[in-house]
Formats: structure tokens, C-alpha cells, sequence
């Protein structure tokens, strides 16, 4: 089977059957020429991010193909959300060791299904032989009103405002340290904290419902610590979280299953999986204390649940503090594609 | 050295100097939030192509790192040039086996020049480590007048239409030939083969002058056999080449030196070369005999030489014919990557 054909077969057929789901008018020209087409709706931006997964650095080379496709677009709409930007289209540059049909059919199944989810169309892209790499570079709109741009930027914060998360995190980290044999889960923890490492959900019904109340954002894909240290190195400012909010944050899994199964991490384990956990994808984001109930608004509206989790203040760096506000020490690493080992 | 250090030090710097070179205020955002932000002029459309390359298949292992860097930019600007679209912008997704400083100040050095050159800022990127994998995805600008966009598709060609081509052919393939030990090549040949095959022309000036005079445009990156049989086959119609010309395409290096060296080419092998040559990244175009005097202008314009081979008719395929008009008989195969032995 040819190049051409392996794309005729599993991407573009179905990309030109779904470019009618993106938003209208939006994708001139998609998958089949030497560039796409795109038609920004006027008084726009167009906000663009890329990302790239290696097999064995951002999967595992058993994954489930499916999950892979979801997964490997979902990280990418991530960084949509994180800008508050409505997904529009995306590319896909895909290198493979081999023509394997059955792998195609659930990758592209389980990528397609994500793209139609969010009426984000495939518009183009590039497929190779080579060690398994998969490249997307996704489209999203921000509206410019009144000449000021709606995206939110990590550049944002201001003194005095609060910090929230959206949903909880560390689940990702668990699934990945009991993949890797350094932890043992009971399944009725396993079985969900797999699916939010391996079948993550991008936050863009909240991006989107946040714009016009976050000053700024993020989205968590190395850690908390290390993810909300950009937007406090970007804004020249300094957080205070509160410990035991920061640690509620993964109740679902670890701290609200405690009473039903054996299963019960220690404050300091439960502190580590939230603060650099990593392959979250959930959002990190501020708003002043006068939007308190336009983010809740915001939150109710993507049905998506939000914590607070401390407040912007002057200087640089996160302090955490305890239930009375005392200060802990402990320092904590950012996830680094490169410094850590393989 | 950490991930981040590294981006900054080889990328995020330099790009940052350079987005001024890039056509004026259409970079809203570039490197260093979850996403770039992009400001298309109103009444534009915005071109997208995206390119992997992966070593052992697109380059040698042990290739000039800053050739590489030149090469990738320039596979995809060369995809805008054959929309004709004027670049903008491209993000960068880089998965390296190890961190060598050495080859990131070349790779980096090599690709940024060609950006500057072409005014095509550094918006956005990603970096990860595997094995060696450089994904770029590029941003170009065409014109909508009058509800039309002025890109160069390749579904345009009307048979009667004149087929051309820009540069020469199959000069790449000879320097791989001569590398890979299969021809042996003097260094007055092999020299400038080797530049056209490492660091290719992307003809971005020659696009955009042919906007409003070709009808269909394709760049060539297979050979001339397979993508001229994409503009045929999205166009509905045939192709008459007149071989002589076709062959004298390659004039300049293997046809032109024979009477200055021992090295020549007969007719069979110098058709082989020009048909199904790859790694040209010369433009394809088609246009009607009524604009020839508009098709030598832009070659003019563009500094670009462009050579008249053939004419578009009705069928499908193309049709060789030698110079009293009489058919000859022969088949090509277009490169790919995934039926082609590594």
C-alpha cells in the first residue's frame, strides 16, 4: 500500500467528510493540495501551537492506538483552551516504522473522534516512514475587540488575584508510576487515573466561557509548580497556595476513595502528585476577587469544576503555606523533556 | 542543560530579533505562551503546509547540520511558493537524541537564515528528545479580490494550457546517486548537485509573481512524472510533454558540461532524472498561451528562469513525445515513501 493511499484511506477521506463540522466558512481549502486554506473570520486572531509525541518519552509502545490518536490532539487543544481560542482546523505530520492497517484504523479513529468532538478539522498534513513520531500543529480564533486582543496570555497576573485549577490533578502521574511498576493501585483507582493519563480532556468549553475573567492562563501539561512558575516568571509576580486546598485537588481519585478502599496516598506523596504530576491538561488561571462569581459562572457554564488555590502576590516564585498560613519549604521540579531521565 | 535553556538559548532569542523581518504586524504573539498569535491582514487567506523530516529518509546522518536547517525551512517554503503565498510565519517541532550544542548552534544558524531572508518569523515550536525528527509547519498570506482567493491550486489547468517549469531538473537526484556510490560524478558536477540537493531554492518570489497568471501550480519534491500527475488528476485533463525539452531542463549540470568534462549523461538516464528526479523543489505550472508574455515577466521578476515543456490536453496521464511529435512509450513511478526501499 502507498503513501498516498494510507492517507486517501484513514485521513482524508473522513477529513473532507468532517470539515463541515469546524465552524462555518472557516476551512477554504483542506487536506490535498500543496498548502490548506484557511479563511480567519475578520477581527480575529488566529492562535497556533504545536506539539510532538516520541514513542516511549510521551507513550508507552503498547499504548492503545485510539487513546494515542485522542490523546495526541487533545494536548494540542489544550494549549487552544489555554489561550481561550475556538479550534478551527489542525495538521498531522505522522512518521511510521511500518504500514500496519489495524494500527491506522484505531489511531485515526480515536484522533477523528476528538476533532469532531471540538469541530476541529483536519486540513492537512504529511505522513513518512521513520521511527513512530507524531507532529499536530492546531488552529484556534480569538476575537480582537476594541483593538485588544481576548486571548488569555500567561503575561496576565496581577497582585491580589486568585489562582484556580480546573478539575483535579495528579491522576496522570498515578496511572503512569503504577504503569511503571512503582506503585500499586487497586483497579477501581487504576482503571480511572489511566484514562486521565491516556485520554485527557482539553479544557476549551472553559477557555472559551473564561474569557473576559481570567487575567491570565495556562494550561498544566509539566506540573503544576513548574506550569504556573511561567505565568508567575511572565507576569513579575510571586504565589502564596494553600496547601490543603492544592492536595483536595485530587480527591476524586486518591483523597475521596480513601474510606472505600485501602488505597490512601500520605500528604507529602498526595502534595508531589499535584505540584509536578504533569500530563494533567487541566487549566491554571486568575481573575481578580471582584470575578469571583463571573468565573463560577464561567466554570458552571463548561460544566467544569474550579478550586481556588491561593493568591497572586508581589515578589517571584510559589510559597506554600499550611492550614494556619505558615510557610513549608520544599521545592519542586518542573517536568523537563530533556533533564530527566528516559 | 534543561529543555527550556535550550530553546531559548538557539531559538527563542534569535526569533524574537527576527519577527520584525516578517511582514509588518502580523505576528501578534511569538514564542513563549501556550500559543502563537497570528493577525492576517483583512481580505487574506492564510496558507498551511506542514513537513517532517526524518534522518536516514530525507537526509544523511552525517549531514551539514546548518544544511539541514536550511533544507527543512525550505520544503515547506517551497510549498508556499507553489500556492503563491507570501510567507509569514512557522513553528519548529524538534526531537533531538541527545543535547549537542555544536549542532544546534549550525542547525539553528542555517535555519534562521533562510527565515530571514524570507521574512518568515519563528512563531512557535516545540522540543522533546527521540530520534532525530524536524516537523516544521509554515504560514503564508494569498489575497482574496473580489471574493476570489488568488492561491495557485492544483485543480486549475484548462486543457490547451502551456506546462512549465522553473529551474532545472534532476540535479538533486544526481548528488544523491553520486553519494549513495551508485555514479561517479567529477567535483565540478558533484559540487553544485550537492548544494541543489542540500540546500534547495524554495521559489518564493517566482509563486507570487505567477499569481493571476498560471492557472495551476504544483512545487516538486516526488519528481516531475508523479506531481505533475497530481495537478492532472485534480485538473480532470491530460499532459503532451515534448521530451527534448524536458531533458534539457537539466542543461546547466549534466547536459551543458559536456563538452567541459568527461561526464555525460545519455538521453535515457537524463529523462530519468528529470521525471522522477525528487527533491527538485522547482515549480510545475500551467498557464495559457495568451499570458506567455505575463509568465516571462514574473520569471523576470523573480529572477527565476522558466522553460516551456509541454501543453495540457484532454484524457488524463501524461503523453512523452519526442521532437517530430511521435509517441514514445514509457512509465514512471513517483517517490514514496512508504513503497520505496529504504
Amino acid at each position: 500500500m502507498g503513501e498516498f493511499d494510507l492517507i486517501d484511506r484513514y485521513f482524508r477521506q473522513p477529513a473532507q467528510a468532517m470539515a463541515t463540522h469546524s465552524p462555518p466558512g472557516r476551512v477554504a481549502l483542506g487536506v490535498g493540495d500543496d498548502c490548506a486554506l484557511l479563511a480567519p473570520r475578520p477581527g480575529t486572531q488566529m492562535a497556533i501551537s504545536t506539539d510532538m509525541l516520541v514513542e516511549g518519552r510521551h507513550f508507552f509502545a503498547d499504548v492503545d492506538p485510539a487513546a494515542l490518536g485522542h490523546k495526541a490532539l487533545a494536548v494540542n487543544l489544550s494549549d487552544l483552551a489555554a489561550m481561550g481560542a475556538q479550534p478551527i482546523g489542525f495538521t498531522l505530520a505522522l512518521a511510521l516504522p511500518r504500514t500496519d492497517e489495524g494500527w491506522l484504523a484505531a489511531f485515526s479513529q480515536g484522533l477523528l473522534a476528538l476533532a469532531q468532538e471540538h469541530g476541529c478539522a483536519l486540513i492537512g498534513g504529511d505522513t513518512t516512514r521513520g521511527p513512530l513520531n507524531i507532529c499536530i500543529t492546531v488552529f484556534g480564533e480569538v476575537p480582537v475587540v476594541d483593538g485588544q486582543s481576548q486571548a488569555l496570555l500567561r503575561s496576565g497576573a496581577q497582585v491580589g488575584d486568585d489562582i484556580y485549577v480546573s478539575g483535579h490533578l495528579g491522576d496522570a502521574r498515578l496511572a503512569l508510576l503504577a504503569l511503571q511498576g512503582r506503585l500499586s493501585l487497586p483497579p477501581e483507582v487504576l482503571l480511572p487515573a489511566r484514562q486521565r493519563l491516556e485520554r485527557p480532556t482539553p479544557r476549551v468549553a472553559l477557555g472559551l466561557a473564561l474569557r473576559g475573567a481570567a487575567t491570565a492562563a495556562i494550561d498544566l501539561s509539566d506540573g503544576l509548580a513548574g506550569d504556573l512558575s511561567h505565568i508567575l516568571a511572565a507576569s513579575s509576580v510571586g504565589a502564596e497556595l494553600e496547601v490543603l486546598k492544592a492536595t483536595d485537588l485530587i480527591a476524586n481519585l486518591a483523597h475521596q476513595l480513601s474510606g472505600k478502599t485501602p488505597f490512601f496516598l500520605e500528604n507529602p506523596e498526595r502534595l508531589d502528585l499535584v505540584m509536578q504530576g504533569g500530563d494533567d491538561y487541566e487549566l491554571c488561571f486568575t481573575a481578580p476577587p471582584s470575578r469571583r462569581d463571573a468565573v463560577a459562572r464561567a466554570a458552571t457554564q463548561a460544566h467544569t469544576q474550579v478550586t481556588r488555590i491561593g493568591r497572586i502576590v508581589t515578589g517571584s516564585g510559589i510559597t506554600l503555606l499550611d492550614a494556619r498560613g505558615k510557610r513549608l519549604e520544599r521545592t519542586f521540579q518542573s517536568f523537563d523533556h530533556f533533564s530527566e531521565a528516559t
